[in-house]
Order: structure tokens, then C-alpha cells, then sequence
């Protein structure tokens, strides 16, 4: 039996599919903050090509890959199934525990999934430029790559104490070519705004999406680009659970449980969708999404209508939600901080066809290193809190029991969060439930 | 056509190709220091185990890779050929470039391809803990992966420059459980000494050879162990052009050039040593070594009697040197930074069955960013000397020239080495034919 279960690339997907006709009740649809009426696609034209706002809104179950994405895509594409053999042993499980490694495409996670198409779509549609925020780089570096490939201008709004503090994934940008500015900058009015009132401001994820946003809507040639959390960037992902599909078939297994990590969602999301079809049919399969305990938007956060961003510039989504103004406590897990989530997801959780768990992030942490000195392959700390979960779903599993997890990343750029874990600086937070509540009571009212 | 050429697991080498008994002429005998006499085994019984003694002086053609190591292996191998179509339009060449990616292993390099074989020798000889140095950390990490899958423990001795500069190769290793100490330490009595003469002393790898060989011979429970240059590590390293030959089998081609890079010469040795017979056999096929102009051993040293670190303890090998008093300047190839190279390399070269050649470290890293911004892929300093010679072979090349070359590692730890490039802070060093010419004037005259 072996270790790795591999495609062929002429076995790679060739359609994404779209769970939103599959859904049992329709997705609640996404407000305009102005007007407070479901959106138009005209209302989301200036920031992005119509090509995507089709597929942000599409009733089409399957949608055609086109060859040039197709051509990036087998860069790195199909990715390996790999069983984690020595993991169930160390841990003396029943189990079977397989991992989608998403970790091998060149930014390292499953983010150049969407990025590549995004980046195809914009210059069909004449786009020389794209703008776009970055926490700690990992959706900032999977663009600068997939603009590369295309030829486009990247520009990217790198939140400012990241830009200074955690420069690799930075200079992987850079070295694919984007143009790279701290947030907040001298470059948008809004960052100009920001830094009038507090010169030395280290920059928030809500301040840098304002500015990638000003960016694209001042400038003729620019359009913007978001990483997770839309429907039509959890489409893209779907390829990870299509292939996974697909190896499983080879091997003639049956998942009891797909598990991914989950920030914006759509790594989760990937894994996921392609599954849902069977599970409406009557499978058994169970989704498990995880979170931090730092960020528990799905295990405590209100099913409402909200903000994606802290400047309460983007539409309003029904979601799971923390709050708009709710700031994380600083975890390692960067990309774990949103307080939101992707609607899609959340509908599910809403309509209980998927879990939701937290962790703290010292117990990933450890699963994380346990994870390494038996696999081998050093995990990102978003990635520990799927192997958190895909352990104690292991542990007491019966014969045969069969987990699935989405390795969305490696850590190769954050070994210095390893350092501070192994050096007893980790700090585990508890449920910040004050704060939740306050920014919870600031939510708008629409159903 | 397919962009990555895949093997199954199956299809994995079963045994590992040892150059010697095919050699035209035999290969010059390893001196012993004191005797000035052949080598006998017993001379290295203290450091090393007799499985590994053995395969360093074998004359068995094929020898069986264990079970257990080609389990470890399966973690990673078989590791994908891949054709570089992206880098073939960039550069306008009517060549095909393919690249065997040893990056896709757990530390990032092909250096667990004899780390894995080391540890398990070991371990069936009754030793429970092994020594080694490491310079950036590329060997220490790859052998910390190696004694965690089977439960050695792990002791490095680390540059204490890269110890405290380069934090990241160190804390991978440390992940997987190894014990690091910053060279000079005052674990060993030449530590304790060097650190009377000068407590500020930055290190080197000669040093921190010297104190790992005391570690080992100073602790029955201890061996040595050694990443490159040995007869042995070049041995295991023959996993790489095994498959490789089957790669290309699998899709009709015949290589015309086979590139890697040279420090101790195991990258370069395991890609081209099966193809010798097929060479000796009449095959046109080229082999292509290539160096940093700061560190030419193969281009301009003399093939003598040397010895293999700088403190003179090791046994004495016959090779091209540029004296085991040469210190080269401080390129971010850190792995090419040798003063000789592997013997069996050397003795090709002396019989001119391979070729060699050197590059400034400036073209090499433009070659890397051309090649990352073309194929997505960060590859290490010292590969993208192999990159250089690749794309040079390709200019020009008539229709449908087959060029391979070992993409030896990725460049995730080496990103402050692009930062330094893209800012313009690299230097280039012209071959340093003083120090050259003195160190060779202090070699010991044996023949």
C-alpha cells in the first residue's frame, strides 16, 4: 500500500463545482450597505471583472476550467494524498488518516488555488493592475505568484508591523515581483488619513483592505482581489476536494470525516463542497471545521448580517460573526484572525450539515511537532489546528475509521512562532467574551 | 505531454548503484593520516559503523536498500522530475529542460537521501546517539529528520555565525528533537580550546568537524556522520539518477547534459553516477559540475593528496583542492563553500569523463529569480548555480537537446540571501589566486 496517492495530470479536475444550486435552502443573499437591498452584479463591477461576479452568483453546478489556469495549475497540481502512516502509529490509532497537502504548490498553501484564476479572469478583461491586502503574506505571495504567471502589475497592502516583523513572505513576494507598501501607507487617502492620526500605527488587516479597495476603485487600469471568504474563491478550491475525491476512489475508501482549519474558510471550503452532494444523498460524511479558541467565530459567534471589513466598506454578509470590530488577540495563526466567515460555511453550520470546534493554540502547537517528528513535513500553524482535530478524532476511532484533513500549508516562514512555542512564550486565550459582546452589540439589524 | 514526470511507489529503486567496480581506472586509496598507508577499515571502525564502512570500500555494483530506510524514504521519494516549459518560452531555447526536485523532501534537500541510510546503519550497530556538524544548516537538519524517524538522538554542532544569524535551518532541526550546540562550545576540549585562544571566535565548519569527531570518538554510546564527500553518501545519493533514468525512460528521452552543483559534490554525484556506464558504454551523454568562482576547486585546484577539514585530522583523500587551509569568502552558497570535493567526482574529472565550471554568485541568483518568477518554485543558492549552467546550455541549443539538471533544494531559509541580492548588498568574488596559491604551497607531498 503506498504512502502517497497520486493523479495524474490529465486526471486533474477540469470543471469547479458550485455547491450553490446543490443547497438545500438557498444562500441568504448579500446586502448593499447603502441601500440595504440584495446586491447587483453592477454594484460590485468597479472592484471586480465580470467573469468572477458571474461566478459569485452562478446557478451553474460545474464551471469549466479554462486551459491557461489549467496550464499554472499543473505547476504544482495534482497535489499528493498522503496517508500519515507513522502519525497513527505514534498516536496507536484504529484509524486511517489521509492529508491533502496542499503545502507543495510554490507559495506553500492552497491560496494559489483561487489567485491563479482571479489573476486569469482580471486580464481577459483588459485588468493591467491588481490590489489587494496582506496579513501575514500567505494570500499577498499566492497573488504576487499568480500575477506573475500572467504578467500583471501586483500591488499588495502588507499590514505594517507584518511588513517589518515577518519579512520572507514578503520578500517571496517580491520576488515574483509585487509591489509591495506597509499599511497603512502615504499611498491611499485613507491611509493618509490613518497616519494624520496616529503616525506610528502598526496597520490592522481592516485598514489595509480599505486602502488595496481605494486603490482599485482610483485607478482605471486596477481592479481588487479577496482570498477567501467569497463564493467564488471557495469555488476555486473546490479542485482540492475534487482530486481528493478522485484518490480516494483509487483506493477505494470512504471518508467518515473531512477536517480543515478554518479563518476565512476556503481551504475548508475546498475540501468540503465536493462532498456535499453525498452527504445530502444520505452518506454519512461529517465536516468538521476548526478554529482558534482566540477567534471561536463559528463556535460562539451570532448567524447575522455584517460587515467583511472593519471599515464597514464592503457589502453585508449573513454570517457567523464576532463582531466587525472585534480584533483577535494576536495568535500565531494569522490567518485564522477573521471575524467572520465564508456565508457558504456558515449556511452549512446554520443548517447543521457541519461541526465547528476550537482549539487553543499551544494544544496545536504540540500536535503540530508531533505531526513533524513523524511525518516529517513541518506544518503552519493554521494547518496544526486541522491536525489537532484529525488526532482526537482518531483517538478511541473504531477499526477502520477514515479522516481526512486539508494540510493547507507549511511553516516554513513561521519558525520563529516554533521558537516561541518551544521556548514557553505561547500565550493561550481564552474566549474573549466582553469583547465579542461589545462588538456584537454593534452589529446593523437586517433579515 | 505532462509537466511533472511521476513514479509510483513501486517503481522506487530498490537498490542503490555503486560506482566503483565500474570505474575505468581504480580509484586512488585513502591515505591514512599517521601511516601515510592505505586506509584499513578498522582506521574508521571509531567513528563510522562497518555497514557504512563497507559500502565506502565496496565492490558490489548494487547494494539493497534495507526496508525500513526505503519506508522513511516513501515519506517523500520517488520526487518528481519535472520539465521547466515556462523557463524554455522565457528564455527562447529549442532545448527541453527537465529538473529532478529534491526540494519536495521534509528538510528541503537531498540530503536525507543519506541521512535516512546513516541513522538506520547506526541504529542497527547498537548507537544510540550520532554527531555532526553543519554550517547553514542544511545537513544538520536533513540528519535531525533522519535520527527522529528512527529514535537517535541527534547532537550538532552548528557555525556559531549561523547559529545566531541563520535561526531558521536551526529550529527546524530542533523540531525534530536534535541537540544543537554553537561551534566553539565548550562541550568539546578542542572547543574549550579554541574558545582560550579567541572566547569571540565565530567558528567554522572545520572547527565544528573537529568537535563533532571528538564527541563521536570520545563516547562509546556515539558515531559520526558525515553529509557529502564520502564514498558512501554519494552511494546512497544514487536514488536521485536511478530514478531519473526511469523518468526518462518513461517518456522517450535521452539526456545530452546531466548539471548540479558542487561543494562536496553528493547532489551532482548522485544525478550522474548512473549514467557512467552508460557513458563508458558510448552514450554521449555530458556531465556538468558547476561551482562559485569565490570557491573553484574543480576549476582550479590541483588533484593532490588533501586533507578533508582544516585541522588536519581526517584521513587524506585525492582530490581537486584548493588546500584544507583555504577560507573562502563568504558567499550565500553555503553549501559550495568546500575546498575539495568527493573523490569519485575528482577522479572523473582527472579522467575527464565530466566537465566543471564556475559562475559568480550574482548571475547564478538573477538565474533563480528568472527561473522562480517562470516556474514558481524558490530555489536554494547553491542550486541556482545548477540553474545557470542549465539555461547557458540552452541558449543556442539545437532542436530538441535534452538538458537535466538536480534542483537540490528550495530557497525558504535563504530569503535574507534574495533580500541581499534584490538590495544590491551581494558582492562578486574573482577566484582568490593568492590565498588559493598559498594554501596549496602547505599540502602534504604524497603519491
Amino acid at each position: 500500500m503506498e504512502n502517497k496517492i497520486i493523479l495524474s495530470e490529465k486526471d486533474m479536475p477540469q470543471r469547479w463545482y458550485n455547491v450553490l444550486p446543490d443547497l438545500p435552502k438557498p444562500l441568504p443573499p448579500v446586502m448593499n450597505p447603502g441601500t440595504r437591498k440584495p446586491i447587483e452584479p453592477g454594484d460590485l463591477a468597479p472592484i471586480f471583472p465580470m467573469a468572477l461576479i458571474h461566478q459569485e452568483m452562478s446557478s451553474e453546478k460545474w464551471i469549466e476550467i479554462p486551459d491557461p489556469v489549467s496550464d499554472i495549475y499543473r505547476l504544482y497540481r495534482p497535489t499528493p494524498l498522503r496517508r500519515a502512516r507513522n502519525l497513527e502509529k505514534a498516536i496507536g490509532t484504529k484509524a486511517r488518516i489521509y492529508y491533502k497537502d496542499e503545502s507543495v504548490s510554490p507559495p506553500g498553501s492552497h491560496k494559489p488555488n483561487t489567485a491563479i484564476p482571479q489573476v486569469y479572469y482580471n486580464k481577459m478583461e483588459g485588468v493591467k493592475r491588481i490590489s489587494t491586502e496582506t496579513g501575514a503574506g500567505q494570500w499577498g505571495s499566492a497573488l504576487a505568484f499568480g500575477c506573475k504567471m500572467f504578467g500583471v502589475e501586483c500591488t499588495i497592502y502588507m499590514v505594517k508591523i507584518s511588513y517589518e516583523q515577518k519579512p520572507y513572505r514578503r520578500l517571496l513576494a517580491q520576488t515574483w515581483g509585487a509591489t509591495m507598501y506597509p499599511s497603512p501607507s502615504t499611498k491611499t487617502n485613507y491611509g493618509l488619513k490613518v497616519l494624520k492620526d496616529d503616525p506610528v500605527c502598526p496597520g490592522s488587516l481592516g485598514i489595509a483592505i480599505s486602502e488595496a479597495v481605494e486603490d482599485a476603485v482610483s485607478r482605471e487600469d486596477t481592479k481588487y482581489s479577496l482570498g477567501s471568504v467569497l463564493n467564488h474563491v471557495l469555488l476555486h478550491q473546490t479542485v482540492v476536494g475534487l482530486e481528493t475525491k478522485k484518490q480516494l476512489e483509487m483506493i477505494g475508501e470512504k471518508p467518515d470525516v473531512l477536517i480543515g482549519c478554518v479563518g476565512g474558510g476556503s481551504n475548508f471550503a475546498g475540501l468540503i463542497l465536493p462532498f456535499v452532494p453525498d452527504k445530502i444523498r444520505g452518506d454519512k460524511v461529517r465536516f468538521l471545521g476548526v478554529e482558534p479558541k482566540a477567534c471561536p467565530t463559528l463556535t460562539k459567534g451570532l448567524y447575522k448580517y455584517d460587515f467583511g471589513d472593519t471599515a464597514c466598506t464592503t457589502p453585508l454578509f449573513k454570517m457567523f460573526t464576532l463582531g466587525h470590530g472585534f480584533i483577535p488577540p494576536g495568535i500565531h495563526a494569522g490567518g485564522l484572525r477573521y471575524h467572520g466567515a465564508a456565508p457558504i460555511i456558515c449556511h452549512l453550520l446554520n443548517m447543521k450539515m457541519m461541526e465547528a470546534r476550537s482549539y487553543y493554540q499551544k494544544e496545536c502547537f504540540q500536535s503540530a511537532v508531533l505531526f513533524a517528528q513523524n511525518e516529517g513535513f513541518l506544518p503552519a500553524p493554521e494547518t496544526s489546528h486541522a491536525i489537532r482535530a484529525a488526532i482526537e478524532e482518531a483517538k478511541d476511532a473504531p477499526e477502520g475509521k477514515v479522516i481526512v484533513y486539508n494540510h493547507s500549508g507549511h511553516g516554513h516562514f513561521d519558525l520563529a512562532s516554533y521558537q516561541a512555542y518551544f521556548d514557553g512564550k505561547l500565550e493561550d486565550f481564552d474566549y474573549p467574551e466582553a469583547k465579542i459582546r461589545q462588538a456584537l452589540s454593534e452589529l446593523p439589524e437586517i433579515e
